[in-house]
């Protein structure tokens, strides 16, 4: 099994609901270092997983629609409780809609699955692992 | 899948019993850089794997019985080659110990598995996973 | 010249203030990764610059009083356009505060400076060094 | 399940061929910091998976075989296309070979499978496991 | 004192003149992570050293004029030994120009000083200091 | 001003004498990632502060003195408190004499200074700073 990783960060704010969230259900932020890892059994005839400039880009324009922004605001968020584990299925399921759609090319079609981790700060992070 | 992952580390004195380990053999030490994972299939109803705090708490607590000690010197150590490995499963039999006597709540009741890494070096890591 | 090093974090939100910063005139967030480092010419009869557990305690009371906060809502902070540079001075300076007050002991009259870094993301930090 | 992971680097130059490739077509180079993970079900007699001295030294043996090389001039990468999965795959094999002739000692017998990690820079890695 | 720091990275093939270098007299590469920290004794009236987003925008488009490239061919550096401690000097002193030029506006009149390291592993780095 | 850094480790066991150490008292341990910067003005006629290899080949002979012991017991340290901040110049002023006797060649004649730092765990490190 071949994987490929590409990394990149956005900077929200958010608050969390919930008792158990403590000092987090006040109005905060994060930093989130993100990762995302596609996986292939097979490597594509340029010998490659995806094109890693292809996958950085497809990140990017994922964490854009987040980055600099308040998501309790977010329209498009409305309902969730913005978790790491949370956002890091969000994006997983972003990309893998953009992956669809076309944005790594063909070689989407072959990809078995997705990894995305949120690394909110030095000692805590969060992964969601899916199947494509 | 999801996973949540909390750091912490530890400060130990050790030696290693068997020709294998060559210079280690003498009583030497290592600090310890600890990564514990926590696996679930699906969030609770706070959209979460386990509370990062909590779990953070959980692994401190099991960090703290040998922070700071010579690990040849411990009676619940007796017997035990405290390899790399070896402190892995310790530490993550002791979590999962922790759970079922309710560190991390009823959380601890649907995660799925457990993986416990420690950093001894820039350049060597090791782990154990297992199930919960 | 000594000196020690002691690391922490915090989780924040705010906007900033002024064109040239785009997006992040927008409510955001950021973890701040905290380095705050002590200056001495010479170590105390124990060996040390500071004691590297006080050190540590004393930089976390500092960030406590910012994380998990939204920074536009702090009455400390009213008027300061919170940018990464200026909260490495704000946090310097109470950490000199404290410092004057007795936290890190007799210690503290022997150190020649401090400095103060925040990491905001993987690719951009911030410093402030202030003589004590 | 127990790993130990070993970590070292090699400095090559390559080129890639295929427009996929855009700028990375020309003859550049990369410092890649690479992982070997091996896996294994149970520990040993002397509580490893496979002792991290050697197996730091099987990995550098196979790495020296391509550091400071160009690739696109290595007869025995002709007509390899150097990729990053790609060196992922042939490092894991050249280990997985010299496992087999004996560099870890019986400990390889045991061995479930392994994992090479490649960093080509701080936002791109790709992965290869296999089976032992 | 204020400072900032930018991080970006290049990937170049090259060879170095000299007997001293041993194999890295061959054609070879490197992955080199590049910080350059902006000094400045007073803080604009924005609050800040430099505006983070451009003095990246500053980096990337020196490093552009190198990345996938063969320093060996460069005409630019014709007759230079492209040691790391060499393309430090060279990329601080082209950051310099740009920032005569305007491309960090008006703060670069105001800055004191300029460092540029390149880590070209995770064992080794140079770097290089100097007025503005 | 340009300088060159190079990384390695040591693993030792030690206790720390005076009621300030706390539990630091105790025999315990600690892997010592350690930078050694040497600093020099102006490059020699080969473009470089000093050779990297044979620096790395330098920090590695003075750490393989300390490596896999327990410092309490070293004939060399006795009488010595063996802090971070009395580790890094110990190793500071032993990397300097092995450059008296001609270790990096007459490289070492040219050199202004050298600072050597000790990150004894994530959240902690110590340097000490002297010239040449």
């Amino acid at each position: 099994m071949f994987s490929v990783t590409v990394r990149d960060h956005m900077m929200v704010a958010h608050s969390l609901r919930g008792e158990v969230f403590g000092p987090a259900q006040r109005l905060h932020g994060a930093t989130y270092a993100v990762e995302a890892t596609f996986r292939r059994a097979e490597l594509d005839s340029d010998g490659i997983v995806v094109d890693i400039g292809r996958a950085g880009e497809a990140l990017r324009a994922v964490l854009a629609e987040l980055d600099y922004r308040n998501l309790d605001d977010e329209p498009s968020l409305a309902g969730l409780n913005t978790t790491t584990e949370a956002l890091a299925r969000l994006i997983a399921d972003r990309l893998a809609e953009r992956l669809r759609e076309g944005a790594l090319g063909d070689a989407a079609r072959k990809l078995d699955g997705l990894t995305v981790t949120l690394h909110e700060s030095p000692v805590a992070s969060a992964s969601y692992e899916r199947a494509l």
